[in-house]
Parts: C-alpha cells; structure tokens; sequence
C-alpha cells in the first residue's frame, strides 16, 4: 500500500492512500464547485438535500474516474468537469432513493437524507438529481453520452427492484453478480469511459477504460460487502452486519452458505427471516464466514476482479494519468472503510 | 356540450363527450400498443405497475394533445406515436411519485399502486417510467425535444417539493397559481408543442398551441380543484374534500377564505389543522365555499382559462385537427369525473 498523505484539498472523504488524485486536485475543486453550483433550485428542500450529501465527505471516486479517463482523449476542460459533476450526481440520486428502500437510518456516518427530511421529500430530490443529471448531460449536445448515461440509471433502477425481489432469499454467485453489475460496476464503467468519449477517442481504447472501471466496480463492491462482516463500525459510518439483517446475501454469505452444511446453512437463513441478530448473534455468522472459507473465496475474487482492472489499462499509452489510474485497484482492495 | 357518443376503442376512460378524439383512434390504439411494448423490462415489478397504471382508464388526454399538435406540422406517424407514449409515461411515472408523496389509497377508483406495491419498489418504479421516457425520447434524436421534456419534467418535482413546504399553510391564489402551472399545465403546454415542434412547425405557430396546452391545461386543473368539492365520490373515483384534509389549500378554498370573516376563516384552517373532518363535517366545508363565493369565482376562473384556450387556436389554419382542439377547453369544464 502506498504511503498516506493525506489529501490537502476540501475533501476529507478522500483519505489516506487517495494522494493518487494528487494530479486532479484542481479538477475535483471545480467538479466541488459545479455540484455546489448546478445542485440548487427553486425548491429549498432539494437545494438542501443535494449540500447535505455534498458535504457528507463521499470519496469522489466516480468524478474522479471522469477526470482521468477524459485525460486519453482531447476532452475540453469544461466537459470533464461537468461529466464528473454529472456521474456524482448520479450516484448521489441513487443513494437518496436507495436509502427510501433500506429504511437506512446512517449514511457515511450521519443520520440519511431520507431520516432527517422525510421520505416524501427524499423521492423529490431523487428526482430532480437525476433530472439535473440529465440536464447537465444534454449541455454536451452528445447523443453517445445521453445513450450511456439513461442505459446506466435504468439497468442501475432495474437492480434495486431485482434486490427488492430477492430479499430473504438464498442466492446464487451468478445472481449476485449480475446484481453488483448494476447496482455498482456499471457506474464505475461509465464513469471511466465517458470523458474519453467525450473527447473522441477510437473505440477499442474507450472500451479498454470501460473494462477498467467494470472490474475496479465490481471488486470495489465486493470489498464493501466483505467490509459488512469485518470493518469496525465506527470507521464504516454505518452499522455492520447490515446487509444478511436487511436479507441480502452478498459474497461472504453465498459462499460461506456453498460450502456449508445445512445446520450452519439454517443459521444464515434464520438471521434473513428474523431480520436481524436477536436469534443468531453477529459474532457466530463472522465465525461462520470466516471459518467456512466464504470470506477468503469473496476476498479472492476482489484481488481478481482488482488484477483484471490493471490489465485493461496495459495496452494504453502510459501517462501520469494511465499511472494514476493503476494504482486505484490495489487502494480498493485495501481499503477499510 | 356536445352529444355523448361512447367511444368505441379499448379506452372506457376517454368517456362521453370524448367522440371528440374519433379522428385520432386509430393513433391513440397505436399508443396503447406502443405503451404495452415499451413499458416492460427485466424487473418483474417495474412492468407490473407500468402495466397496472396503464390499464387504470386514463383519459389519455396529454397523448390526444401530442397526436393532434402534430397534424398541424409535417410530423412522421411513428415520431407523434412516440412522443404522446412519452408524455403519457411522464404522466404515469409523476402519479406513481405523487400517490406515495400523498399516502394514497385510491387512483382512479382502484387502490393506488402504493397500496398495492408498497412505496419501495414505486419509488424505484417511478424512476424507471421517468427513464424509459427519456430513452424513447432519446431515440428521436432532437436536442429541442430533450430540452422541452427535462425542463418540464424538474418544474413538475420542484411544484411538488414546493407543495410539500407549504402543506398546511394559507396560501395565496398566486402561489396556487404558480403550483398548478407546476403540477400540471406545463405537461399540458409541451404535449400540445411537441408534435409539432418535432414537424418542424414554425416558432410562432408552436407557441400558440403551446399557449393553448397551458390554458387548457389550467382550466383542467381548477376544474379538478372544483370537483374535489363538488363531485360524486362514486364517480370520481377518489374520495372527495381530499385537498383539505392533506393541507393543500385550492382556488374555491383560497377565494373563500379571502372573502370570509375570521370565524369561517378558522373553520378551513381547522380542517388543514386536524388533517380530517372529524371536528367541522365536510358539509359545512362545502356549504362556506359555496356561501362565499369561493366555488364561483373558482368556476369563473378555469371558465376564463378555458376561453383563452381557444382564442390561442384562432390563428392556426382551420382543419379537423383543429376543429378537435377546439372541442377540448368546454369538455375539460363541463366534465363531472
């Protein structure tokens, strides 16, 4: 793991080991100042909800994808920044209405939007997130980017009904897979295509960056699962344990489940049914996973997914920005909260 | 009004007096056919309430607006089609958002999908129709049209946000005002253009079915006011004196106030207050904006509306289209449902 020097910028989210944006500090500045400009309208309360993510100290990892993927291609100044600005809107819609779904009382440490202001205005600001999204994005004057940016929310939306449908139930690796796509990787892709888009690049290199941020996405969400079973709470922001309470089998839990016998088996299942610990504590599941082998499998398969991410990037030109962009998978794989 | 000739589709909502759309069945056929196509995806559920709000008897009186705004220009079949499904899904993912925002039981006669989905997966089903619509849009390939749909689609979220702040509260016939251009004469204003627009139809001549779409649009709206104190509530569909008991105050609720002495003020305040009928009989309700005034001047209003509708048709070339048009501004007064 690289050293941590810690970001010297305006977000605290960013972290120790993230001195990797170092070269796109001023970017993520202007991508700060566009969301604060561009996320305020008539309605207070969704003025309000948009600066209270804002100021929630979220990564930026996705604007920052942008910001580097756009650096491949000849991508004006003003059209990084704003795709940037555009994919953290996006991600911030989804997290307002995502907390609406989960009931989630915390986000990233802090009561959700959805605690503090309702969920009636919640589904609002949602909204209009996404549509301000939109409308930043049709400012490109881009149908390629419009494709891609409508094709990403809809399979994203699509994920959360499929979870919706499949909560309390036992799945499989393959489900969960193709539910990760959706609700996290097919983000990252996006976000690391479109400023190359944007900027005209030959569509085998646009694709190389594609496949980039698919597998970052996908081992970056198997790390967050993996962190639901070992992180420490405070760090996380968040309760642990959370995902099999709310009945979502992730990794760990599909694995461990595999390899189990049916009396652990009954255990995973009855934590689901009963929504939460009461019956079955927390610290035999962590047991259960880790001794079941599940944990190191999903642990395994992140490293995986983390390596392919590296690879995508070999065939492309080296640059400051193609070195920025490599180390990203090892900071995700190691990452704790 | 005109002679009440059952319409002969698969439309029970068009209704009597509805004759008026005959020379758009055919179209309007093709729109329900188009609607049942695209309103399907892989999330069980999304489909389901797609499918549920659409065989709900909608009067379908935005895409009637689209299909005859666009014989006035040299619109493609298949483009009118398109656009009229399109604002038809706004205007079903808006009553989706909308019914969960209210905690609404009813639609239309029928339990709400809220009701019958519960609020998670239409908070996500109401995503996905909003996004469907922007991706059939899409297809058209018309920045103009993209622009129209997203800036009416924010007005809409921020009148709602907007309503939220003032629930409970007096208002003033110029807040409603502003709202209700919000809520509803926008999407009325931008079916009315969009087929044209797409034609290619001069500026000028759009804005006046543009002007047309947003009167109608407001006489639609007062009357909806109107009938929420005056309607059979078998008929309607909805129970009736909803608007006070939600704390939102309407035009023959603001005049009557205006126009009363402190004691019957305090009567429409405890109504908002006590978010029921409990402590003042909706009778009484009825009785103080009849006795005020109020329900005439509010009549009088969506009346002047109406006519200004009309006049914005004037100078368009005479034609059947027109002719249809025309019709629209005394059915929406005269209507009872």
């Amino acid at each position: 793991m690289p050293p941590a020097i810690p970001y010297p910028g305006p977000h605290p989210g960013l972290g120790a080991g993230l001195d990797v944006l170092l070269p796109i500090r001023e970017d993520l500045d202007l991508v700060e100042a566009e969301l604060a400009r561009r996320c305020a309208c008539d309605a207070p309360a969704a003025t309000e909800i948009g600066e209270y993510l804002r100021q929630s100290g979220g990564k930026r990892i996705r604007p920052a994808l942008v910001l580097l993927g756009a650096r491949f291609a000849d991508c004006a100044p003003t059209t990084r920044i704003r795709l940037a600005a555009i994919v953290e809107m996006i991600h911030a819609a989804t997290l307002v209405h995502d907390d609406i779904i989960d009931a989630a009382a915390t986000r990233r440490g802090r009561p959700s939007a959805n605690a503090r202001w309702g969920n009636q205005k919640c589904v609002l600001a949602g909204d209009w997130l996404y549509m301000q999204a939109f409308r930043l994005a049709l400012e490109e004057r881009h149908f390629g980017i419009l494709d891609a940016l409508i094709a990403l929310t809809q399979k994203m939306v699509e994920g959360e009904l499929l979870q919706l449908d499949r909560l309390g139930r036992v799945v499989t690796a393959a489900e969960h897979l193709d539910l990760i796509e959706r609700k996290t990787a097919r983000l990252f892709e996006v976000s690391s295509q479109l400023g190359a888009m944007a900027g005209g690049l030959p569509a085998d290199a646009v694709d190389r960056l594609s496949q980039f941020g698919r597998h970052l996405g996908l081992a970056f969400q198997m790390v967050d699962d993996i962190l639901d079973f070992t992180a420490d709470e405070r760090q996380l922001g968040k309760p642990v344990g959370n995902d099999l309470r709310e009945g979502k089998m992730t990794l760990p839990a599909i694995y461990a489940y595999e390899a189990s016998a049916p009396a652990a088996r009954a255990v995973l299942e009855q934590v689901m049914r009963d929504g939460g610990y009461g019956q079955v504590p927390f610290a035999e599941v962590q047991r259960l996973v880790e001794a079941s082998g599940g944990l190191e499998r999903a642990r395994a398969e992140s490293r995986e997914h983390a390596r392919w991410a590296g690879q995508a990037l070999e065939t492309l030109p080296p640059s400051p920005w193609r070195d920025a962009l490599a180390r990203l998978p090892e900071l995700v794989i190691e990452r704790s909260a």
